[in-house]
């Protein structure tokens, strides 16, 4: 083969995948906990693992605690793991609503002047003084798929979720490059059910801008 | 002015009118009742407006009702008014997964093959045995306002929704077109927080496509 055929044949495949569905990950509510926080809700105990995520080392714990806000309480909120240098909690705009919390739109860990929210375990209360986001909509990859699907750490891109009643295309979907990452689009709750996302049909695919 | 002057400035108003932006209006979850349903809900009781909608004649009413499914309860579901032939309760799919109700997506009045919901005022709990749905998105609009958007009744729309830090574009908009109707694009909660249309900055515009 020639230069000229390799080239070609190497654009094709790399248009090809460019075009594959990307893996939807679809968030509920959900908290992450420092070891602090972690000891006084849940004294004397290891956390304990009850499904593996799938970005690598990431896992749905068997503890979970009731978010109390000022205007209600959602119960059975999910830890995952592993535990963090800081607590935070991430919930859908509906969720903040029914809480009266008025979480902001942030990057995971970008927590400063977000407000707080009380968790209660079956053995202790305490009082997050900040924490409290909705997750802006991000796509976790390695390496090499950002540079397959010709996109940087940091970008925002546009992504189409096909295959239901509900075809949307969501801006602002923030890049996340790390060489333990694997490629995966996380939503929460309002936007996979706005989007037609829970439809056992539906895909999620780069766009090139709107 | 000559002929060519006047097409030429029309066709300029035009351009902007179509630029303009669609009114939002976020859809809570509501019921519809036909006189029948009504009358043994909140028996001698007239249906009493408390707010005044966009579209011409439709009111919020003060009655209420709590929808109670397989998985739970969903307490102050406001009846929208007047009263219609059939009954119909319209949901969001976070609330269809609060009640563990199937409810489908479609567009209000096609009702056939809908899951039921039980129905509790002070006064009776009735079932109903079809009619709940999760509302197809869609624009509202007059034979003026189909005209200078280019679009006609039954079809499929794109719009975007701008201003907040979720822009999103919403496909599967369906336009409804009538004499009595003021422009206006009708989303439920989910589709309204997963774009940021909650955000006091956001509007939607018409798309060419997607």
């Amino acid at each position: 083969m020639d230069k000229q055929l390799v080239e070609h044949v190497v654009t094709q495949v790399l248009d090809e995948m460019r075009l594959r569905p990307i893996p939807l990950g679809i968030s509920n509510r959900h908290i992450h906990l420092s070891q602090q926080d972690y000891d006084r809700l849940f004294p004397e105990m290891p956390v304990t693992e009850k499904k593996a995520l799938l970005q690598p080392g990431q896992f749905a714990a068997e503890q979970t605690v009731t978010l109390a806000g000022p205007k209600g309480q959602i119960k059975n909120v999910r830890l995952l793991g592993p535990l963090r240098g800081r607590s935070q909690v991430e919930i859908s705009r509906t969720d903040a609503r029914t809480l009266g919390i008025p979480a902001p739109l942030r990057m995971s860990g970008n927590l400063s002047g977000t407000p707080g929210v009380k968790l209660i375990s079956p053995w202790a209360e305490i009082e997050l003084e900040s924490g409290v986001i909705v997750a802006q909509r991000h796509i976790h990859m390695s390496p090499l798929d950002a540079l397959v699907l010709r996109v940087s750490h940091g970008d925002a891109v546009s992504v189409a979720i096909e295959g239901s009643g509900r075809r949307t295309l969501f801006d602002d979907v923030a890049v996340r490059v790390s060489p333990d990452m694997r490629l995966e689009m996380h939503i929460d709750t309002d936007e996979a059910n706005a989007s037609g996302a829970d439809d056992p049909n539906a895909f999620a695919r780069l766009v090139k801008h709107l």
